[in-house]
């Protein structure tokens, strides 16, 4: 049986960290530029991230968030029956990342003064907007050698490291809170309260040919789950659907 | 030596069908979709496509065209020297695609109002805006097995063939109206008048490690070759650049 994890932030924050991790998941797969369809979704994936990241100023939520998971870590390193250095390992890591968030400054600045990306950040918001007569200086770039590309490519990413590492730190623990619990959805139809859940976590079986949708906030959701209809519309399901449900 | 070819539309009529042509490739080349930037990409290229063939309504400038070409081909026909049956194969084409323009309407209207690829559009001009919970249709969709989104993707650009051919069609035309000459440019500079060309086609060497912008309008136009900084900024060549430009 094929299940589908699906995730569904319950506030702006976690959603603002879902839509990041997702965009450096696409950039770096992207990331070997093998072709020109591959450079071109790593240009837009980078340039979707600069635009997410300068909208959204993510520091101050992730220091505090941070800050939250290492006094987590130093409450259970108290605990005598637990003394793991993993537990250490991450620690220092959550104290390190601390640190370095404290220090730094507005994650994409360096990458938006970015003399070649620059020019080209705006036309990637123009749908169509990147024909080689709009920005002859990417379709040249194209040109250049594999290496010098993916060179360049790597030290623009490589601007973003904090970030990232950070995001990844901080969902992990987001995710790790909540435990899998088998519910259904009656007529396909699922709701609860919340109790201050931030991200709420579906493993679903395609069997049912359904997908669902959520809307909820920080005291209550629902889950519909939809299915998609011969003339490619979509309607709700009227099958009870079991499903595992983490409420992080 | 190897060389690129560029081209460079001189009015906005040769702009749209050039960015037309492109997006047709683009969705083209990731038909495919082999995997998830794949289908990503072909969205984003079918939908910025939706979106210009909707924003410029190009059918009345392709029939003109067309009716050019047609009169352009039925003076070559009469001259003694020229009995061709692929001209007569033109021909026939010119005139079928012409009562076919002539009796179609808007040509992204059937897609604009497609019940999946609706409620997806918009969102594909956000950047970033195209998460797993953003779209969940569509990240449903993306595990249908390969046949059936392959199936759909096609019956997708299949409605928009007839545009694809009369761009094909005409594109061709004007680009053979042009023959490419060998000139230099000063310093990197060329500059020239152009009664009433509609687009530039410069064939141009790698070796010289620049590639051209080009400013110009129905009277006139100066092509400037640049050169990619050590900071990926841009200058201005000082080299004399041999190059070959077709006027058409």
């Amino acid at each position: 049986m094929t299940e589908l994890l699906y995730e569904h932030p319950l506030n702006e924050k976690v959603r603002t960290y879902l839509r990041v991790e997702y965009l450096f998941a696409q950039v770096n797969h992207q990331l070997a530029l093998g072709n020109e369809s591959q450079q071109l979704g790593f240009f837009t994936s980078l340039f979707a991230l600069i635009e997410v990241l300068d909208r959204n100023d993510i520091r101050p939520d992730l220091i505090k968030d941070v800050e939250r998971c290492e006094s987590a870590l130093v409450g259970w390193s108290r605990h005598p029956s637990i003394s793991d250095d993993s537990l250490q390992t991450m620690l220092q890591q959550a104290v390190r990342l601390q640190s370095e968030l404290i220090r730094g400054s507005k994650f994409a600045n360096v990458l938006k003064d970015d003399k070649f990306l620059g020019p080209l950040r705006q036309r990637f918001f123009i749908p169509g907007g990147t024909c080689y007569f709009d920005l002859p200086q990417l379709h040249f770039w194209y040109t250049q050698p594999l290496e010098v590309r993916q060179k360049s490519a790597q030290d623009w990413i490589g601007q973003l490291q904090l970030v990232e590492r950070a995001i990844s730190f901080v969902l992990t623990f987001i995710r790790e809170r909540g435990q899998f619990q088998s519910v259904v959805a009656d007529n396909g139809y699922y709701q609860s309260n919340t109790e201050q859940f931030e991200l709420l976590r579906l493993n679903y079986p395609l069997e049912y040919g359904c997908y669902p949708t959520i809307s909820g906030n920080k005291y209550r959701y629902a889950i519909r789950f939809m299915q998609l209809c011969d003339t490619q519309g979509r309607a709700t399901s009227d099958k009870n659907i079991h499903f595992k449900l983490a409420c992080c």
